[in-house]
Formats: C-alpha cells, structure tokens, sequence
C-alpha cells in the first residue's frame, strides 16, 4: 500500500462503494465488470478505477472485481477489521439520540459508556448504558481504551469536552455538536452537521419550485 | 437573484456560513472583512466572494460584510425564512433517535408524526408525537400540508416508503436509511449516511497511526 496522502473525497466514497459491495454479497453474486459496478453505483467505471487505484487497484484485467474480495479489502483499507470502542458526551437530547443511534451501528463499533456533568444523571442508565461523571473521563479512557469519543454536547461546551478526550487519549472524535471543533493532528475528526444537511434539503427544495415557476 | 443552477458544493458550505455568522451575531458583532471572515472560518477570502457572487455578491467595497445582512440573506437563500413541517419514517432505532434529535432542531423545522407499519405501535406515542398507521400517510400528507418525509426505515422498505412519500406529496426527502433511494426530479433529497462518516473516521484513525510508524 502506498504511503501518500489519499484525498477525503476518494475515503468517504469507499463506505459507499462497500455498501453496495455488501448487497452483491447478499445476492449471492460472486464478481462484478467494472461497467457493472460503474452503473450500479452510479460512478463512471474510470472514476471507480482511479479511486481503487489509490490502494494498489484490486481489479482483474477481462474479469473485474471480486465482490468479497473487493469488500475485505474496502474493510482492511477502512480498518474495519477492529472493534473500536466508543464513550458518548453528553446526556442531552443529542447525546440520547446518539445512543439510540448507536443500537443500530455496524458491528465493530462499540459505545461503552455515557459521559454528563448533570450531577442528578450520574449513576442513571441510558439505554442500558451508564451514564457516568465527567470528571471520571480520564481515568475511564484510559482504564476501557476508549478509542472514539462522540461530542453530543452544547456548542458552549463542546471544544473543551475535545480537548479533555484528546488529553484522555482517545484517536478519533466525532462530532454532532453544532460548532467547529480543533484537535491535535494525532487525532482524527469527523464532523456530523445534520441541520446544514437539513438547511441544504431546505435550499434544493425552494431551487426545484423556483424553476418550476420560471423555467419550461 | 441568478436562475442558474449553483453546484452542490457551495449549497453544502452555506450553512457553515450561517453559523459562524450566528455566532458572530452573539458577540455582538455588526460587519466583518471578508479576511477576517475567512480566517474565521477557514475558507480563502476569494473562495468566500466567489460563493457569495453566486446569489449576487452582498458585500461592500471597503466594508466587508454585515453579519446579520449576510445572514438574513442566506437565510432567504436557503429558505430558512419558512417553516418546515416533517413526518419521521419508522420507529424503530433510527427512527427514536431521530425523533429524540428533532428535538434539537433549528427552528422552522417542525415534526407532526411518526408513521409505523407495526400495528402495536400505531396510537402510542414516541417522544411526545403520536405514532400513526402508514396505511394512513398519504391522507395525512395532504391534510398537514407536510413538506418532508425522514426516512428512518430499514433498507429493504426504504424505496417503497420514498415511492409512497412523493405520490403524497411531500416536497423533500431525508434519507437516513442505509441505502441510496431514488426520487423523481421535482422532489429534492438530502442523504445522511452516518456509519459512511464512523467508517471514514475509522480510516484517518488508522491513516494517522500508520504515518506516525512510518515517518520521522
């Protein structure tokens, strides 16, 4: 594998080249043409090429990809052949919400506890997972080798909630919260903005009556 | 306001304009240079005129911008000047998490029911809304006028219930199911796929810690 910079854009259509990989599986098909795969996926067959190509390629000149083949190598590239184990910040009605979430997440993903300074919350459950006293992060980080840290916090809070996690020791945070956080470089980000995506479907519906109204 | 048709890219980086200009708001703050802006926000002072160029420029020779005119405009950009009204797909998982999100929703996005296929749960409540029949949907669409339909069903029904949703009537469609739907052209659809971002994280996790063994 080589060892230069892989842009973002190539990384975050990798899950989606492994989902539709995941319904080949499903259906019981074994190997897929690279044209097959380009207009199942909706990618041109020479875009889906260059981003494989990033990881060594993986094709077979004349017979394309193997589906499992193709998927175990997404998942070793993704490191999705580890468990991570996760906390939750913040008992709130984000910090809820994501916990619900979590029931549902991909195997391999693990949320191990819950963290609040709401002195009546501690010691409560949330979904079956305790919510425990943030003052205790540190220890607990370190203690369970948390590797995520999930930021359902108020903006207010949120990049001193990151920095703790980081101190901690955690490898990656993902954020919810709706501010932008900072993280040492030793630490990954990956942030969740749900209003933008909910202002953008806002934005595409207005354009789409607009036209309606001006264009023909 | 121009009618042609601006890229996605720009769609997507206008909320994150409008929340650092929130938070400029809060600090009191009246107008800005486009450099300050730009370090603020991370994002070069010409790709910032050039975005906003797109909906007619706004800023002043000399003046830079002001905040709370910038904002207001982005707001009418993106229809933020309106209300939204929402039903949440499936009560399931992702549909209790959502539900418990929307709580947390910017104004003007309101959700009116949850719709379940699961007759044990149609009549019960889920946070306050009421669960109805999904036998029921198209009838409630129209009578409550509802703009957009989450959907938070499991991929295998997550078609079906978009089909369903646009024959309503609805305008918009977000899409929290773990499959890429389709919609026709006149309805708009914004796509969260929250275990693509947990994967992409788990890649710059473990991208940073491969750099950290190999370099120096």
């Amino acid at each position: 594998m080589k060892n230069a910079k892989i842009s973002n854009a190539v990384i975050n259509r990798l899950p989606r080249y492994r989902r539709y990989l995941i319904e080949l599986e499903k259906k019981g098909v074994e190997k897929i043409s690279s044209k097959d795969f380009s207009s199942l996926i909706g990618y041109t067959a020479s875009q889906i090429r260059q981003d494989l190509n990033n990881f060594g390629g993986f094709g077979q000149q004349g017979y394309g990809y193997s589906v499992t083949g193709l998927r175990e190598e997404i998942d070793a590239i993704l490191g999705l052949d580890k468990e991570y184990r996760m906390v939750i910040m913040g008992a709130g009605n984000l910090g809820q919400a994501i916990t619900k979430y979590a029931k549902s997440l991909p195997a391999g993903f693990r949320v191990c506890g819950v963290f609040e300074v709401r002195k009546e919350l501690i010691g409560t459950e949330l979904d079956g997972l305790e919510i425990h006293d943030y003052e205790n992060l540190v220890d607990f980080v370190e203690r369970e080798k948390i590797d995520i840290g999930i930021i359902c916090v108020n903006r207010d809070s949120a990049q001193e909630v990151a920095d703790r996690l980081c101190f901690a020791g955690v490898k990656g945070i993902w954020n919810f919260a709706r501010v932008d956080i900072e993280v040492p470089p030793h630490v990954a980000l990956e942030v969740v903005q749900l209003s933008d995506s909910l202002h953008a479907l806002a934005y595409h519906m207005n354009d789409i009556k607009k036209r309606s109204h001006h264009g023909k």
